[in-house]
């Protein structure tokens, strides 16, 4: 199995899938603890913990090991060379990305991270609803944490436009697929794309998620 | 002894046991969340995080798999019709449960998850000190991420009225209770009791705990 | 192996230096509890994440089992009597420890949680990059989960003194010694002295790390 070619282009693809949408995660920490005012240390910390948290703590919630920064721990390098890097260079520059240059990157590490999160739930036998939370954990509590670290309340519950619910009905797209049996790479992509535009499409919109007016 | 009456009864009791003070934990998420007005996706996390938090942290340091929310998948359904639900009723009502209607579910909650967090590291052949720890991490811990995510210190840690304390000392009452081998339900009742009223008539009298004055 | 005399003054060694550093990050658990007004729940608490949270985390991370503070639950009671003797003296005296004079026990428990932290990872067949970060794990993370309950920013991330790098630069020495096959008390002796003296060099030159300027 390991010399057929649609597998090995699969385990590549999705290889590159969790790249980019890990540093698409880094980023959103980079620029959380720069606006915190934390020290080089402080924005490595944030930066992995936006980008490797999410997947840990599911990993954690399933009794998974290796994480996936022990397997590969070369990203653990690429992140820090990264947030170095990135320090480096705003400094010169005066610069730094404003949330409308995050967006699509945002918005595709949300897609890729639900979609590898809920299958691999599904591949652990999960129960359909505990498969999508997980692949909601697996996208959003990166940002969770790295908002706690950061001492505020995780932008992914009180900002009011749609995140983890992009990301929530995302997961059933997987589950169908799982269902349907469809080949892993389109139910993959399916997920992905769904999440994603979810939320590309909320935002254009200005769509945003109702309050609890009564708890005033 | 899957067909014994009383090991039928007693498995029943405690899942409405678990029912009772998963809700009233619950609900103390939701009146938190809503305080705080975080958006629909933040109402339900919290309320989750309170309700499952304590339990799930301690199976994680027990290293216990499944969790209750994922044996029991349904529960997950429960929480999201039922946050929702209630998030639609406060609106239409502009009511919200005081601190004063919580006050009996929640100390009910506490009674309840200390006996049975207490009991489970009990079975596992734990320390009793560890298994009464165990017990106060499963009331307790709810109530203290849902403060953590919402960007307060835990009231559990800082209200000065007995709340811990109370579920430690009910862990105390299982501790003996297991080396006298009473029967598993009398346990269960005697140590629920026990941390419930502890709570409630600490809430009476109006017993502060000390602070470090010293701290100053 | 168990009566080699070696053997058993290294591991009544190790011991001894668990205690030295577990009692010392307990006291800083202690001072920032009560300089937030906690109540004596909350102090112990504190005291206790600080002084066993980083061994925990790192435990949770590696599965492994048991945790410290449940072999040796006797540790727990010691924790709780110390922690009800210091706020009953500090309450008597109107005296707390300032931060100079917690500077050397603090420096003490960086070093020895690295090295034993490292040790562990390295002996559990993990790569260089995530044995030294679980080394710093070992080492930081009781303070940051004593810094996130206490609601604050961890220090460890943005007092831009150096602290979590003292310890990252100490795990590579423990890395060294292990491809060295130094003995091992060697290696421990040698990666808690790096890390303990750059964090207490690095204070008394008054270096500080680089902030993200760009990021204003």
């Amino acid at each position: 199995m390991a010399t057929d070619p649609a597998w090995w282009a699969l385990s590549h693809a999705q290889v590159v899938f969790e790249a980019v949408a890990t540093i698409a995660f880094a980023a959103s920490g980079l620029i959380e603890a720069a606006r915190k005012k934390l020290d080089a240390v402080g924005v490595v910390v944030v930066a992995g913990l936006a980008a490797f948290g999410g997947g840990t703590l599911r990993d954690i919630l399933l009794d998974r090991r290796p994480f996936f920064w022990v397997q590969h721990a070369g990203w653990l390098w690429v992140l820090l060379g990264l947030s170095l890097a990135a320090m480096l260079f705003m400094r010169a520059r005066h610069f730094a990305p404003t949330e409308r240059a995050m967006l699509w990157p945002d918005a595709l590490g949300l897609g890729l991270f639900t979609a590898g999160g809920t299958q691999i739930a599904l591949d652990a036998q999960l129960p359909a609803i505990v498969a999508v939370l997980m692949g909601t954990v697996t996208a959003v509590f990166g940002g969770v944490l790295r908002d706690i670290v950061c001492n505020q309340i995780p932008a992914a519950f009180s900002d009011h436009r749609p995140y983890a619910v992009c990301s929530f009905a995302g997961g059933w797209v997987m589950v169908g697929a799982h269902a349907l049996a469809w080949p892993q790479w389109v139910a993959l992509l399916a997920t992905a794309a769904t999440a994603t535009l979810l939320r590309v499409a909320a935002l254009a919109v200005g769509y945003t998620l109702p309050t609890w007016r009564g708890g005033r």
